[in-house]
């Protein structure tokens, strides 16, 4: 039984944005960390409007707002979160979520509960209060609630804590069902000034790049800067210097064309103008959407360190941190995207997400795929953030056409 | 009149070395910063040796301990400081007044007291509590009395209060008289690895480097490091890395061959793994004994410094710091120097100093000398620091003979 057309209301979600930006709102932003107050009195009034928008919603056990259309024995899932970075965007996550709600409640205004229905999630502390994808990864049986519990915020709130003063404690736990759950979609913003630099209102993610994280120090000698000749130094800073300009050479050429790395942060120890570094460390990062290009340099570093190190007569150490694989979206619901875009005449664009998001998660389980739409100035995890209202009714537009889509199908 | 040789005696020596050692001694250094209590103790101690050597001894209005052989009409001036660096070494300047005093006394016990004296300081914080070289500059008239009373150290404590409580404040100030104070001989141990490196055990030093400082600031912006292309970045800390290593490559090519220089301390702003630093900052030294040099590269920095700006599309900005000019020693007293190792059979250096001392206040008002003993594994401004007992033995045999000489000429 095809489904008939949803009438999405752009109106009445850009009121819902707005009004979700109230709480925790500091100036055109939002401060909303994971199940601090203003979280959780925003999770408690999506639920709300959920219910009122006619789905069967609750709050699981980690915190994550589950709302579903009635009566259907299969679900589009439509993901994103509300929690927020200290001082963040006020669409970042919201969006998502947000046009989720208005598609679900298009569908039920429709009579359009099917078979196939449309379950809408908030996921819990997506930017990591607690621990970065938390809610989403409880979902999708990637870490036990149990092993959550124990996790603490910066602040030493442990989560099991936080959980009870929210009323959440010993909820069910909602679970992804490969069976139920035919599909994975996430709108979000771009955070990135890609769509906006190519004059493009639609973004259609091809992947989820892989991130690699390590900390590289060397160890040399400190000694003075006046009486030590150059040759007897064994200056952990030098080895350093060198070795982030050879890294990024090393990227630039041996990289993808869409590697991104950052080498943000080094410090040296003890730090002075006129004593040799003894020790030096650097933080490192790495981007791209191929595990074969990120095992390339991870493979590298070493020889980098070790050619450095040699020269300057120092120890270097390399500490693995975090690694994520890339996750590849869903070349069918890369083609509806498309096709729901080229239908409106909004220009639009396959791009990597740089980004990690919720729907990392859910790409080697579901058929996933992502909508980005523009940032104004590429700007994110900051108040200033903001999309052009006209890029968020298109957005919502495109999106709603892909679910209607999907629906028929 | 010819003088008679010098007695010395090195037990002697080495005693008040050691018992010096005792004032804020900590393992096998001493913690004796400028008129700290130890320090003041110290002072005390000092002047009352002087006077039981037969000097006519006080603590000037700075805190400056002066000693003079009496009788004579011009005076040999040999100087350096007792005071120390926070857990310093215990030879760090007081070798030199030490060995100054040891020579007086010979000089008076030999009745040698012609018109030709010796006159021993130890010059006041010398190591910067208040401010680096703060004795010697008041004694040379670089700085006044008045002036330097307001300084504070680190701990907030006024120089007007430190001395008043020392008993000092109101004391005459002691100054240099070029038509009497015929030359400055300051010895002092090396503080660096090259005497023991080339297996020689007294160095000539030939000029005190000039030292300069400045902090060069990169400002570009703060982005994601996952969603920012890296073309479209103004990361600051990659111009930093950049410059590091062309300005080092800079040194190395267009120094001298004794040109030292450290990049020691950068700092980044906001400094994260995942985002692209707004701003990067990096701590500048370099150290020659040709001011030639030293304008060549300070005049280099600019250009290096806006080439990877204009990369990186970052701002600059260059902050000057402290700017000293190379200090030449007397030829006629290298020569002295050299002619009395020979004597001994000393194996000798002409050698830079890299490290600054008083010697380079009065270089370009009278004969000004230094002479190093090794230190051994080249420590210093540690309680490690320390110069094998035969070495100490032979710098000083070296020294008196220099002073003899001197004396005879």
């Amino acid at each position: 039984m095809p489904n008939p057309e949803l009438k999405i209301d752009a109106e009445r979600t850009l009121a819902d944005l707005r009004e979700l930006a109230h709480f925790g709102g500091v100036g055109s932003g939002v401060h909303r960390r994971a199940l601090e107050r203003e979280d959780v009195a925003a999770r408690q009034w999506l639920c709300a409007r959920m219910r009122a928008a006619g789905l069967e919603a609750q709050i699981d056990g980690i915190g994550n707002v589950v709302g579903r259309t009635p009566g259907s024995r299969r679900h589009i899932l439509i993901g994103s979160h509300t929690d927020s970075v200290p001082k963040g965007g006020w669409l970042d996550g919201a969006l998502g979520v947000i046009f989720g709600l208005e598609v679900a409640r298009a569908v039920v205004e429709a009579g359009a509960t099917g078979d196939l229905g449309i379950e809408v999630v908030s996921f819990s502390d997506e930017e990591g209060r607690f621990a970065g994808l938390l809610g989403s990864s409880v979902f999708c049986g990637r870490r036990t609630l149990e092993n959550a519990l124990s996790l603490r915020a910066d602040d030493g709130t442990r989560l099991d804590v936080a959980l009870a003063q929210a009323g959440y404690a010993g909820h069910p736990v909602a679970a992804l069902d490969c069976d139920r759950h035919v599909a994975y979609l996430e709108p979000h913003i771009e955070q990135g000034p890609v769509l906006e630099q190519a004059g493009r209102q639609i973004g259609i993610v091809t992947e989820i790049v892989g991130v690699e994280r390590c900390n590289l120090a060397f160890t040399g000698q400190a000694d003075h800067a006046g009486t030590t000749p150059m040759s007897l130094r064994r200056d952990a800073a030098a080895a350093l210097f060198e070795f982030a300009v050879a890294f990024a050479q090393y990227c630039r050429t041996e990289g993808s064309s869409s590697t991104v790395w950052n080498l943000g942060l080094a410090q040296f120890d003890p730090g002075a103008y006129n004593v040799v570094a003894r020790r030096a460390e650097i933080s490192i990062e790495y981007r791209d959407g191929s595990a074969q290009v990120l095992a390339r340099i991870r493979d590298a570093i070493p020889g980098l360190a070790a050619r450095v190190a040699a020269t300057h007569r120092v120890e270097w150490n390399v500490e693995p941190g975090v690694r994520t694989s890339p996750a590849r979206m869903d070349a069918g619901l890369m083609t509806r995207i498309e096709s729901a875009a080229a239908a409106t005449g909004a220009p639009c664009l396959r791009m990597p997400s740089g980004a990690g998001h919720d729907a990392m998660l859910f790409a080697d389980r579901i058929p996933t795929g992502m909508l980005f739409v523009p940032s104004i100035g590429g700007r994110s995890h900051d108040i200033s953030e903001d999309t052009h209202e006209a890029d968020i009714r298109l957005g919502l537009q495109v999106f709603a056409a892909v679910i209607g889509d999907i629906l028929q199908a």
